[in-house]
């Protein structure tokens, strides 16, 4: 007997090994079995490279002649239609598949169920829906970005009990504990870009990688720049192989040419800048999902304009009396507990806490 | 067989009744046992009271004419002076007990040590340590008060995730869940006192009463007074059976006369009291623990002068962006990991996160 949920998983954890190089598109993989037996595995490595069906049936057939009757595992719905590679949906035809394990619809318009009617039209069994929830999960931000035609976006900062990011003299560079960070940088892992104010990156002059994580993939930097002019030489710009995008309010555009940052200008009005204008451009870009680190200004501004999924807190074992707040820039009047956050996790990291908050819905 | 733990965590359970009637005096349960079966159980009741092993041999007695080689169970070692009660050792030594299980020894001088050799000397067995940590746990602001002449203190707050206890309106009474605030009442309860400031009193009129609690019996009350004058009509003085202390720092003691109010005159510098001075003649009056409420100013004070052992923060999932912080009136210049306060427990209820820090050594 196979154990449907154990293969799915190990689908999940074979399309984890994506996460950093495949996004804007979805993190896939997939496992052939026959009589019993893996007999081939793959997961989709870069975009816009193979599908994870096709490289997991080219494991298989090293080790087979034919699949004629295999079982195919896949935690996303095959596609039905030629993207930058054909459809998946008719090679698992042409190969003779008897049996489809699917963790969960694409809900992309383009595929959205007619992978799964055209394998079944094929005389093929499909089953659907095998660890759904996991399946969802790990490519949320796929799915989000494409239903809303805007990234993802998680608020994260680190913050002493008493709510301070900062004391108002600067003087408190990493607040939490090096295990903190590291997992601070898995989260960063996560995300296609980071986003910061032109102000953290003049006070801290952060570099924004991934050097703590397992995941060496750096995300893409974007940079929201007020009135202060951006330093070039700063600390995140010597990062190779990632993009950085700066969206400016100023019209003189710099004069420098670097073959991976692209300015943009943007209006605003009052000094404001229209959050949704500058993301919908970024999911133009390829960019899924972002993780605001700050600072305080520009975490206000997402907050205030609801535009944030999630929010992660790390909280330092630390009181600072006085300092920088996390939300300086936005106020409430009255409380209501119909815009309370969601409490979605929450763990420790030596004296540290760690908690994940959702959006109210 | 019996099985000690078993039997001493029994005893713990029976102590705890006595929370919030018996201190200053500790928290004691005792179990009788003979031949593997438990033959009496007993546990202090009430402050000048009989204490748990002579409740626990009378009970024995109902059912068993001698107790001559029974087994005994107690979390602290028995007695071995003449306080309001004769000494339990001589009477354990009377009745014949052949075997003494103790959870932890007595740190009160009186005691240290002294029954477990008179004990010894009468030729009965002594086991000691069972459960230790548990027993220390159960009793750790008796100990703890006994050994410092002070209570031990715990600072408790609630606040919104950026920090804030209150809008700067004040229209943001009960933060947290009826839940939370259950567990806060709970916490209360194991408490001798609750203080507050008198500027909380004014702001707030809180009751400070255990209602939500399974234990009705409602902590003494602490107001630390400034400038700002006491409102005797406030709705904290409405409940029966407890204690009102006022430290204040004017000359004119008003005049008030109720049976369960004093007032005390104390100096202040520079307008700032002394807590030290307080907390000493609390102790005198036979207060071993306090939950500190706050406002800000009044958390502030003692966590400056580092008196407290505990400090219990609840977050409630809420961003307020502006307010009042709960240590407003305290800050620091520099971060440094050596006065980092240690994590000891955290939980959710519901949306909202408790964290219980302990403080560093």
């Amino acid at each position: 007997m196979i154990d449907h949920e154990k293969i799915m998983y190990d689908c999940i954890k074979l399309a984890a090994k994506g996460i950093g190089t495949v996004s804007p598109n979805p993190l896939v993989g997939c496992i052939i079995v026959k009589g019993n037996k893996k007999i081939g595995q793959g997961y989709h490595q870069k975009f816009g490279e193979a599908h994870a069906e096709v490289n997991a049936i080219n494991d298989a057939k090293k080790r087979i002649k034919s699949l004629k009757g295999a079982g195919l595992f896949v935690n996303l719905e095959p596609c039905s239609h030629t993207g930058k590679t054909p459809p998946c949906v008719d090679l698992i035809i042409e190969e003779g598949i008897g049996v489809v394990y699917i963790g969960t619809k694409d809900t992309n318009p383009l595929v959205n169920g007619k992978g799964i009617q055209k394998l079944k039209k094929a005389g093929i069994k499909v089953f659907s829906g095998i660890l759904g929830d996991h399946c969802k999960e790990i490519n949320k931000t796929f799915f989000f970005a494409n239903k809303h035609k805007r990234p993802y976006i998680t608020l994260k900062f680190a913050q002493s009990i008493d709510g301070f990011i900062a004391l108002n003299n600067f003087k408190s560079k990493w607040l939490t504990s090096i295990n903190t960070r590291k997992i601070a940088h898995n989260i960063r892992a996560f995300n296609d870009a980071i986003l910061i104010g032109s102000n953290t990156l003049k006070t801290d002059n952060p570099i924004l990688d991934c050097r703590l994580s397992n995941n060496k993939n750096n995300p893409d930097i974007i940079i929201l720049s007020g009135k202060s002019p951006i330093n070039y030489k700063a600390r995140l710009f010597s990062v190779q192989n990632r993009s950085v995008y700066i969206y400016s309010i100023k019209t003189n555009k710099d004069n420098l040419v670097r073959e991976n940052v692209k300015i943009k200008f943007i209006k605003s009005v009052n000094g404001m800048i229209n959050l949704r204008i500058i993301l919908r451009d970024l999911y133009k870009e390829g960019i899924n999902s972002i993780l605001v680190e700050g600072g305080s200004y520009t975490l206000s501004q997402f907050f205030k304009q609801e535009l944030f999924e999630e929010i992660y807190v790390m909280i330092a074992p630390k009181i600072f009396g006085k300092g920088i707040s996390s939300f300086s820039d936005f106020h409430i009047n009255s409380i209501n507990s119909m815009n309370d956050l969601i409490l979605h996790d929450f763990f420790s990291s030596g004296n540290d806490i760690i908690i994940n908050y959702k959006k109210y819905r």
